[in-house]
């Protein structure tokens, strides 16, 4: 492909002029002047001006940073950071009463996956879904305000909450597996190495109120202790099913670099979630762990299967017919491509080489469309709903091209035929995301590489390097590299959805707060001793003042601020912050929040608006009077 | 200006092919068919392709985020975070030992003002100083490794640490002054009423190591309650002295959005640094207060002056030359100009029209140079080094260019002839940075807006909105805006300088690590019993694999983890995540990092990799056997 960066020479004009001129010149019949222009033809850039917006909404998981990040596509640019796990000051989050008491115990999360609600296998821009790997649980954040409404977990009987967060069609279940395996229930223990015999691994389907979002464990199924990676939902005629990798069939509890690459082929599980939700409604003899439902698949027929799959995979993702279920094993150079047309005629046959703890292996000839020859280290796939699949190469640092099935029969005698293009990434390529890949009608157009090491391709910044994005234009033939950004640790995964699926509110009306404690007259305001060590502030902030802005207390008082924003308009956002008394509230409009704190120390502290609001914002300001005991 | 943007709808043809097919058409002189070109000519792009590096470092404050952001100039992509008072687990920081001591028990700050070092009035590249307003703190990164290596805090007798972190032409001190004031010493109770009486600012002198940066409180002087808001340090002929602007000379103590507004002038104050320094070596006559000298400038003749300023001012800054000084009241469309020149002669004649509480009251005629008509809301103002200032209009949305004395008769006569172009930003326009204008050698060519509301500007994302930024080229006559992206809450400012003057590592050098407990060699890892309820264990990571990745305590122990990065390879990090017990760590190759957590839990907890490091990344974990009591 032919490729033309601009100089690191600043050009003596910038490009929207060039651009402009351009345009001008076209008509003068110049076009053919130079060979770039055919193999670019229809390529879009990524360049946003100021004032215009973007096209997508992209979220991106955050890792080890514990929240979701949210950029533009196509510009790349970050435009919200959503604190889900992790206390985030700028927003308040993690000192409010009502977001440190949503974290529970913990002060960060491990978020590898996030899932887009879906309506009819489309996104319908209600909820957004993610997992902690690390603290076992799942968060749902609301797309009308970008806020973390619940957190659920740490999910019982399940360790290392990897293999989540899958949404099913119609967002009936979060389907969520284990990665790590541990005795059961949790809080058992067993030394490591009786591994085979006395661990497990969990797969939770998480049912999810239609109405509500609201998240509950629903039931669950004992596995053996495989370590399960990347899973996705089926759909179309794999509807009702899921589908997860596992890496370590070898059971190896230690050295597991060496011990689980043993095996030419390890498993992924088939799981019927429908099944299970009938086994679990006609109560099937179950027994109940922690107050799930647990469903032994050995003994409920038709929940599992076992399909090999190449050695140590990593993704596995169901095309938007939802009938090629697309795996790839990172230590092989194939993604291999399942039929589920077949799979469910080997199920009704009972095509199995064998079984593994009572759990059915369905043959593999069986079930295989195809392996098609990616090149080295194929991880994940994603679909651009023209009948084309994209796979990350983690050694290559590539992306593969190639088409989906049916193929022609040059294709099935050389499977190279289906591989269309190839475009290098900077290495290492991990996960990648089309807008809607996981849907039935992928929006296309663009392609995200979510890069694992940078080292000095970037301003160098010291021995912690940067995350970084590409952005792939997917929308010719050709892919084409286009822009780079940067982002905080780590995206494991993205979804990313057109900018008009999302219809976010501006402002907290005041008619929906039903906080008990809200004010909206400054006259109803005051400072209120409620009890021999306890005073409750009833508090108003608009621009540019406190109401009251003074508080006096005795020392030793608990405080408790119930602080409402009366502000409608938009982005009139109040902070909260009171000096040397680590704490910190950011109010939105319309918004009432709850903070408490222990008036240990006596004197004078201010408290301030932390979150620029006006002209006179800097005078927004009052006291906190500790008299000491 | 002449402004075009491009449609939203993507050209047909990405810019970087109309680059180039316009360099073709150039010769053919075809130039003179767009107005555009003469107006844009020279004018530079931010569009740095993937491959390419940024030009400049720009180091945001990050605001009640309590972190500090860099971004890249010109693209403004962010390319790290750097936390400095707030716990970021993508970072490890705020889990690790060490940096949970730093932080102390805040887990915010209010990040306002950067200072980088300088070595004779320029940037020398070695750190960062930046304030937290709201704990008093000021906190120093090494710009080696782009890490927190000390905070300071809080600082006694200081409350509301926001006139801060202003360095001195050699990093001889970082001049900080209090927003707040509280009767001293801090914890002491009086009643707000008797604020004039009992309440006192204070500006304090940190003294900084010229050869490990650390910084120690070496003075403090005393001030009437004024609230100091924004300063800068002389240099050339104002070397020695530092300048603040104070709103609220009212001496208001409630409702400050009317009560501080009453007066037509506030005064700057003009501290002699080298003065107080020399009061404090003779030790004349000084108090301590809380183990710090404590000036009282009423005493000490020649510490501080006093200078009235427009009505409510914000920012108050040095010219690259130090002779002229720029401040600027929010409530007065004016920025006025002091001679520095002419206020020492003020000094030495004693051209006084008064005093406040001993502090001599400069006369204002005499020190005056101009009043520049701006425009509307005048905040902060920046230098290019070619004789031009900057300032941001709040009311107005714009940055006005305007000329620096000396100016000619005509432009003396009327002022209005000073001001050069106007650019408009989007609402409202805070703090403004362009690279090196607090040096005595400014970069130019950029300037960063920092906007401070965006309402809807861009996509949107709920009652939060984002903060924004705009890049506009200087380098030509008039201002042209080029790129805007967008930042977490909130940067209030920012310094910036050429990525060359910066040289950070790539790695830790095993032969630098002096942590006594650093390991190198799996065979000397191990888990050792050292107390009854005491567990030490000295661990390795390295690709891809844990040294010891089995270790087994007891419930109760407190278990210490001393976990040493052995690789030596730029970017090799990783991560040290235990499930279900709030741990995460992150070790840079060669470092050597220490975590310690109370295994109350019994059971079996995996620890994992949580930082992306090869193909077998997933396969780099072990397990925490905790064997119930």
């Amino acid at each position: 492909m032919f490729r033309i960066f601009l100089s690191k020479i600043r050009p003596p004009i910038p490009m929207r002029s060039l651009t402009y001129l351009f345009l001008l010149v076209l008509p003068l019949g110049l076009l053919g002047c130079g060979g770039s222009s055919a193999s670019d033809d229809g390529a879009p850039a990524s360049y946003v001006p100021p004032g215009e917006k973007d096209d997508y909404y992209l979220f991106y998981s955050g890792g080890h940073s514990g929240q979701v990040f949210v950029a533009g596509l196509p510009s790349l640019r970050e435009i919200q950071e959503i604190p889900v796990f992790t206390p985030s000051p700028g927003h308040g989050y993690g000192f409010s009463k009502k977001s440190k008491k949503m974290m529970g115990e913990y002060r960060w999360g491990d978020v590898h996956h996030p899932g887009l609600s879906k309506t009819d296998g489309t996104y319908d821009g209600r909820w957004l879904f993610v997992n902690d790997n690390a603290n076992n649980r799942v968060a749902r954040i609301s797309l009308r305000d970008f806020k973390t409404k619940q957190i659920l977990g740490p999910i019982p009987n399940s360790m290392g909450n990897h293999g989540s967060s899958f949404v099913t069609p119609n967002t009936e279940y979060l389907l969520v597996a284990t990665r790590f395996s541990v005795p059961l229930p949790k809080g058992t223990h067993a030394p490591v190495e009786t591994y085979e015999e006395n661990f497990n691994g969990i797969v939770s389907g998480v049912d999810i109120d239609p109405e509500t979002g609201e998240m509950e464990v629903g039931w669950q199924v004992k596995t053996p202790p495989f370590n399960w990676d990347l899973g996705s939902t089926g759909k179309g005629p794999s509807d009702g099913w899921a589908f997860w990798t596992s890496y370590n069939t070898e059971m190896a509890h230690d050295s597991l670099e060496i011990n689980a690459s043993q095996r030419d082929r390890d498993y992924a599980a088939f799981v019927n979630w429908e099944r299970a939700e009938e086994v679990v409604e006609n109560n099937e003899g179950l027994n109940r762990r922690n107050g799930v439902p647990l469903i032994d698949p050995a003994e409920h027929e038709g929940v599992m299967y076992f399909v090999p799959v190449s050695k140590s995979p990593h993704g596995i993702d169901a095309s938007p017919s939802g009938r090629w279920i697309a795996a790839s094993g990172k230590l092989q150079p194939t993604t291999t491509v399942f039929d589920f047309k077949q799979f469910k005629t080997a199920i009704e046959n009972e095509d199995f080489q064998g079984e593994f703890r009572g759990v059915p292996v369905v043959n593999y000839d069986a079930v295989v469309e195809g392996e098609v020859p990616v090149g080295q280290g194929p991880l994940h796939t994603q679909f651009d709903g023209e009948g084309n699949a994209y796979t990350s190469l983690f050694i290559e640092s590539s992306v593969t091209k190639w088409k989906l099935p049916p193929w022609d029969k040059e294709t099935t005698e050389d499977m190279s035929k289906a591989v269309t293009d190839k475009i290098s990434v900077h290495y290492n390529i991990g996960h990648l995301v089309i807008p809607g890949s996981d849907t039935k009608e992928p929006y296309g157009n663009w392609l995200v590489a979510m890069n694992k090491l940078q080292k000095g391709r970037g301003l160098n910044v010291g021995p912690e390097k940067p995350e970084t994005s590409q952005l792939i234009d997917i929308s010719g033939e050709e892919m084409e590299m286009i822009e780079e950004d940067y982002t905080r640790p780590e995206p494991h995964f993205a979804q990313a959805v057109p900018a008009d699926v999302i219809n976010p509110i501006e402002v907290y009306k005041k008619e929906n707060n039903d906080h008990p404690d809200a004010r909206w007259d400054p006259e109803n305001t005051g400072v209120e001793r409620t009890g021999p060590d306890e005073v409750t502030v009833h508090m108003i902030a608009k621009r540019s003042q406190y109401y009251p802005d003074k508080v006096e207390v005795q020392q030793g008082d608990k405080v408790t601020f119930h602080l409402t924003n009366i502000e409608q308009v938009s982005d009139m956002i109040h902070g909260f912050g009171i000096a040397q008394y680590n704490m910190n509230g950011v109010v939105p409009p319309g918004d009432t929040q709850t903070f408490t704190i222990t008036a240990d120390e006596a004197g004078v502290y201010p408290f301030y608006c932390t979150n620029f609001c006006s002209a006179l914002h800097q005078e927004m300001q009052g006291y906190l009077e500790v008299k000491p005991r």
